[in-house]
């Protein structure tokens, strides 16, 4: 979406968790032609801020900290928490504690649009050989999905409660380039995890919409016709990597349940609680 | 289709009715590729016949005329009634009696194939966050969608009752160019459009089809998938029009019916009666 | 429902238009029960009025006349119209202007619910093989059967953009007894009938809802487990009355329309237009 | 299920959680059928034990004494935590964390079936004019609904992942008789639910289900024609109860969510987060 | 179904296979009342005629002896075959080279309908914790389910291009009685039993249908909504039953395949070839 | 698929059955690339043996010669058997055993993965206006299609049973060019058929899978969404060959079931025994 430069951006001020991470830092970048200001926060320190730009060191699981964060913002891009399996009482302070305390302010604050990083892990102990729409059900395949799980469940209630719009964004794989065979079916490219971004803030109304962070790769596990009114229409695929990772005869044992569910290797995960308490 | 310059036509003659409104005037140059005798029609007079072009002036309420109208074609385009909201008692002759009077000739007259002009307007109280597929329930979201639905249940009639095949065209906005950001998602080029009535008119099979008038636009409320068997592909899109209207934070109140569903505007009209009877 | 002699009843004021028919006469006491006065119309003189009661003759087609039966009333029971198949022209009058008149007067004087006595016509050309929820599509089997259809739109256009509710009845057989083998099947006994308009006056909400009016038999091409919410529980069969219609071989060709469509005789009949205009 | 009283009971011991809450104590007395030792526990004492029985008082919060308490146990009832709505961070360590705790504790411990107290709330934002299946899609109408959805999410893991077995019961409104209008819809006897308990614990193999707890009541919102391989077949019915609350005409306004909504009053409760940290 | 003395019987001549079998041996008596003549083949010597019989030896895979056994009779219940797992080269000449001549033969004598006994083993493989309509798709649980499924798509085949009508009943487990657990789900008595066939024959259309065989027991895996139009309802249950076969703690492993499928010990039967040849 | 020169072949051995039909000259060549040793079978004498080539002559009835066929390799590409309608014992023979036999032979030797040559004739009376997807109804429309629905069934069970891996490709009308107007539908180029094998072959997991052998043509009466798994992308389409087959006015009569139904001719053939036994 070019812009003339003098226009006024559409958002005034759009908050950006979890900037540090992998995705954070690149959508960092695409935030300024959206909007007048970009707040973005981190559990660490999240660098220089640019012009544009205000910087915040906020743990999410900090009720009074994440309300002030949220104040004065118009929508929220909310990667921040956990992306990873691990410890339950890290994920319950990050992802559930941390979601919840943002959607509270967010309330509070009067937002009105949330574009949340869900994962595809909360889907993944489904089968690799079935191809799931947007209404599938929960089949978290680690703790982590779990909690992913909490935070579609949560936003689907200030949807219906509040009337507070969320695109809940079901991410595949989303590095500079698939690492791996599984990652040839749930590569996303940064250009359209951009893009995909793009359209669960600007489209006129969201709902409570659930869609699969995935670029247009030859194999899919994933049907995104029923958020067809998002917009999204990605434009790489990992059909390029593909001659890396060589297909192979199919010697595989059935048994190896990292290759039988989408989850890949999450599923073979054990639970773990953390620090004792 | 190219056609050889001698080749008979596939038709002997085709009916338009509604030949002198907007899609009217698009379709009635491309009929002359289809048919040795274009029998052309409207509720005004019709302008200038060609060479090739039978030319009516007719009112679809008026049952004997439109007897006559239909004698010797083989198949019907019909376009004509009343295409926008209007009052009850004027939709009532034109797009229900008129479109009762039509079926009836036709069936007198053995006529086996009508491509009838429905209206995304039959579902247009289906939410802008959800994507139809073409079993999708009637929501009318106004009088005028009302007798659409009339017509898609007659012609459902007359194909079960006697064998006489229609494809419903749900027409989305088929204009020069979108107008409008909902346009951007119901935008029917005139191109498509015109292919769209061919793949109605040629398909072998139609029985009772029902299939969405809409380009192959970014964003789509509408999914065509079960109508794959006219092979409709759509070659334009609202695109390159997307810049006409930038996108805006989502801060529309969720409580603006037009901004909710996928009617628009339509939603927010009211019945009216029409001139006292 | 019992009632204490000295309650007040639930409603102030039904309406029941085509009280004069076969069902009307039939639900005219029950009514008694539910509201302090009943007023009912029909297109012949409606009898004497009890002491309950207002009578009107009233055509549905005079929309000044409507105008005035619909003032004051809480609800409406609208069994008025015609029922059997008929020339499109009576039709048109009867249940499509007419049916139009009742909602927009409804409309205007405030009215919130009305029972629509629906027709199992709007389905009658699904097979006799196939078993239908509440959401099956339109097929219907006649002209009389298409102008139920157009009911069924126009009430769900009068909720979705006024928030009236409507229950729509698509009634099977409701006599006395079972006539034919057909109506083992479709049998709805009068004590069934009315039940079922109980629990759509009664039910707090209806939304726009649709049900089959049919009582506990012993085969089945209705299924109404998506309308569990009006609480409709048969308490009659058409088992007692199975002997009398001795089943056969079935040698019957199958090539008989009325035997191989749930809408029976219906299926044959042939639209007729009626007086000339 | 009669027991001859010098059989060996099914199980050695069931572990009972919340055994001091409405429902426990209804439970309590029934499990002494099935297993040889009912181990009770409950946030406060939880009364004098019967010969059969061993007591704890235990918070389900504390990671340790629940590792304690599900030692050596054959199945569980999990009715613990709380079962209202409540602020957040109570909710967050009965719901989340204590029943996180229950099922590390019965993996540690290699139970096999966990009998799961979930909720109509989970589900409480459908509208009351639609019936739901055991596929319907989450849509909790409160926070204490979200953290029910969570264990639903849980537990589905634990299945997928370790091959434990839970039975979420999505229990309506059980009491000793029905209490308003909406529990006429959503009345689960105490008969019935000891018998969906007893399916439950007893099926030979029950995966990961979902069953609605509810008797069998004239209306009906929800449908376990999936879940009938448990073989619930409830007994009871709010039919005798019917008249205490009196239908009245619908004229309740359309904008009153507790009326629209099956969570009825629950859809209208805020978040609270409970004591500041 | 009364029937007068000396009315006359609703078919000329009934055919039933596999008259010397455990079903074949109930059904015999009860075609008396159906039929003047009840011709009765088995693979053995069906013993003697009553006044009403005809009896025949015949071996189904002798294309011959088929045709002859066929000729005069108006429908046939088609038993005959073999109904427990066995060496492949002997379900081949039983159950398909066997429904194969049955067919042909039925189509060259003008035989309109075949009540089919097909088997719960067609779908054996879904697991025990689903519930399947008469839409689930084929999953055999043995080479014998194979067979059936063959019998099932070829008598699709004869319907759809001749419009020979079958009943295809997927029987459970008919006997006595429930001989084990697994019997308390699948029971269908020989009353029943005798019920479904009644209605198979006399439903006036049945097109192709699929129908569970199975009475009313507490516990069901099978959904037969969709036959209806059947009227078929069992008035058996395995309740009666189900102390013989104490529920017992869920502690089976759950990698025992015949506990975890539907077909029970089927699923772990092998192929075997049966004679060299 | 590009392959180094040096590398190691995916697999070591593959086995082409048909080799000698259609398809099989086809995919002969393709397969070099894929393994080190590709045997190749027909009933007919196969031809020269290429250098990574070992040639047999099988007839697949030979039960004995089958289990040879199949020693040692590590996949099998099953085109062999009758792919035309023919008489029954023919395809019994074939079709029904020779089915059975590679599939033991497979079982017995190890095999882990089987692409079988379906047909869409499993699907053929499925009529002409209907779009499938992979889990449609098996509507055979000759016996040659049934003896395609034992194929599925079989490798069904074969799955469920064994964890062998199958692909059934309900292949469409593979040849150099569309050779009719329903071909334009139906067409799978050669380049895509040998595509399609590759993604069978080499997607990791495939389980039971079931896909539409067809490429990118306008009109489509098969969806294959739910395979996407499996990564398939034709290339190419029939509009290039439209002009050849100029579409006609359509005048059909509707009762022509070779115009009505997918499977074309094929639904209009008649059962033959072949050579009376």
């Amino acid at each position: 979406m070019s812009q003339h430069p003098l226009a006024a951006k559409p958002f005034g001020r759009l908050l950006l968790t979890g900037a540090g991470g992998n995705l954070g830092r690149q959508l960092r970048g695409a935030l300024a032609n959206w909007a007048e200001i970009v707040r973005v926060s981190d559990i660490t320190e999240p660098g220089e801020a640019a012009a544009h730009e205000e910087t915040r060191r906020v743990d999410l699981s900090d009720r009074t900290a994440v309300m002030q964060l949220v104040e004065g913002v118009d929508a929220i891009v909310h990667l921040g928490g956990i992306s990873i399996d691990a410890p339950f009482d890290d994920l319950l302070e990050a992802n559930i504690r941390g979601t919840y305390n943002l959607y509270e302010a967010a309330r509070k604050h009067g937002v009105k649009r949330i574009v949340y990083a869900s994962s595809n892990h909360v889907t993944g102990f489904h089968p690799v050989t079935s191809v799931l729409d947007t209404d599938a059900a929960h089949r978290p395949d680690s703790l982590y999905g779990v909690t992913k799980c909490f935070g579609e469940s949560l936003s689907r209630y200030y949807f219906d409660r509040f009337g507070m719009e969320t695109v809940c964004l079901r991410i595949g794989s989303s590095f500079e380039e698939p690492k791996n065979a599984r990652m040839l079916v749930t590569f996303l490219s940064y250009r359209d995890f951009i893009e995909l971004v793009r359209c669960s803030l600007f489209t006129n109304r969201v709902g409570h919409a659930i869609v699969y962070g995935v670029s247009d790769n030859p194999a899919s596990w994933w049907d995104n016709g029923k958020a067809g009114f998002l917009g999204y229409r990605p434009r790489d695929s990992s059909a390029p990597y593909a001659e890396r990772f060589p297909a192979t005869a199919p010697n595989a044992e059935l048994g190896d349940a990292a290759q039988q569910y989408q989850g890949g290797p999450f599923v073979l995960g054990e639970p773990m609680h953390g620090a004792e308490r």
